[in-house]
């Protein structure tokens, strides 16, 4: 079995080449330019280490790898455009960078680049390669749709939050380690089991990614610490406050959310501890954290096959082994 | 053999139906309102009478052909957000009904949607048919990049303008075609002169267009006769004249080409008639009709099996039979 930073550094061997044209290069050289920033490609290697879990790595797997890293790519142009980011990973988006128009195009040809990577394996699987592929597709459209329809709801219960969450982040990489499964020639029962292990790990990771906005070291977490609160965004830490705040608490909450005073963070920040936020949402990441594992564990594979699935795990969601 | 207009009845009633999942209705009421719109349905009835050139129309030419025209609507949406278009066929476009980041994503999903259509076909055949069918998406894309290029750049040759052209509006005419070759069960060579008759029908239909725009009956157009010229849009006329015009008539096109004023279209006009262009246009027009018989007369089929074909390259081009 091969670590994941083995198999990050094949797969980058793989991935970093031209994936496009050269003509025209005013469409194909903004599609090549997001694939240079990079990224952890944690779900493209999650394709590979699924293969793995059952049989020896094929060509197959790196194709479907690359086409999952091509479709993350679509839907990180097209998402910025929506939220009109000027920055991704610290450098400017295709759309800032490109234009509006150019970004929206290099987004769909990125996705029909991700659809001709699939059609590079073997015929008797693309079926269901592309049938998972296919739905999970629309569900990460769903997800920012939903994201966005929550801006302009007054309220979001942690149920409708959790579903956003789990379409518009979880299921790719739950796709990613299922689509590698079925490559490795696993059976229905263990494909289940590997989706079901990287959809409750996107969603722990996400709670994460909420609670280090509010209470990380902003020296570690890269992003400016409140950036959440500032923007008002309907996180799990902000959707559990307002839920279990008393009458006073709500009505602060609600005031703050209207006011960009200089305490804004602070205030909300001291209503967040009083409601011991924090407490409530390391439960929950530890909630799918151990749901995950508990998918690893019923995985039918020899227990060593498992390790670095889970060191994967807690290495994303900062868990010490 | 079926006519267009029996197998337009016969896939309309296939395709009339909800494409997508109820929830988020934000998203799939937006996706499912340009479908409403309709349209001649050419391309996906292209499908068909290409299938059935060479044997009994199929279930799988009715995927295919919902597949071509469900990516047609993407392109439309995504082509309307770009171009800043308010309407489309007299209606509201999706993105000025519903925003451009609902337009955007509503896109998106209708792209998926056709790769699931596809994916609905005997898995045989589905390598070669997912093979063209990306490769044409692509060139469309490149087409539309091309088109806004052209706004930016001073001059456009003629060359310039025919690639850009047959990507963006042919190469979709003559992959419909040749995709219902191949679920048919065509040869290659009849596969080649099925995607050339139709590229070329799609060239000639596009200068008929361009013609139109300025020589049409306002009333048979439905269009504004003359908005190419208003919007100084460089069409095969544009080019043309641009090409040979001496050097008086040059420095006025190009003062026209500034100007916005109430003579700006009799002036133009005047000038394309000084240079000949409606009969150069209607040649070069005749010169792609004609190509596209050729390809259709050396299509190894019976040529009573060919009639419908012809028909509809007529009625399309506006030719008495």
């Amino acid at each position: 079995m091969h670590s994941f930073v083995e198999l990050s550094a094949e797969f980058e061997t793989y991935f970093n080449k031209r994936h496009f044209p050269v003509h025209p290069a005013t469409l194909y050289d903004a599609a090549q330019y997001i694939l240079k920033i990079g990224g952890k490609r944690v779900r493209p290697v999650s394709v590979l280490m699924a293969n793995e879990l059952f049989a020896e790595i094929t060509t197959d797997a790196y194709s479907v790898a690359a086409a999952i890293e091509l479709f993350h790519n679509f839907s990180l142009i097209h998402d910025d455009i929506m939220d009109k980011a000027p920055l991704r990973r610290g450098m400017e988006t295709v759309h800032a960078k490109f234009g509006d128009s150019t970004a929206l195009l290099a987004g769909d040809v990125m996705l029909v680049a991700a659809y001709e990577q699939l059609n590079n394996i073997n015929h008797s699987k693309l079926h269901d390669i592309l049938k998972l592929f296919s739905k999970t597709a629309k569900e990460v459209c769903e997800g920012q749709q939903m994201d966005m329809d929550f801006e302009k709801q007054e309220s979001v219960s942690l149920e409708e939050y959790l579903n956003m969450i789990t379409f518009k982040t979880s299921v790719l990489l739950a796709a990613s380690l299922q689509l590698g499964a079925i490559i490795g020639g696993a059976g229905e029962g263990n494909q289940k089991h590997l989706y079901e292990f990287g959809k409750n790990v996107g969603i722990a990771f996400q709670i994460q990614d909420d609670y280090l906005d509010a209470f990380g070291d902003p020296e570690k977490f890269g992003k400016q610490v409140g950036g959440d609160i500032l923007a008002n965004k309907k996180t799990f830490l902000m959707i559990h406050a307002l839920s279990v705040a008393n009458a006073q608490q709500k009505e602060e909450l609600d005031l703050l959310l209207q006011s960009n005073n200089d305490d804004k963070v602070s205030s909300v920040m001291k209503i967040y501890a009083d409601c011991k936020v924090p407490e409530w949402a390391t439960t929950l990441k530890e909630k799918y954290f151990n749901n995950a594992m508990k998918h690893l564990e019923e995985l039918a594979v020899l227990n060593s096959r498992k390790a670095e699935l889970e060191k994967l795990a807690r290495y994303l969601l900062q868990r010490e082994s």
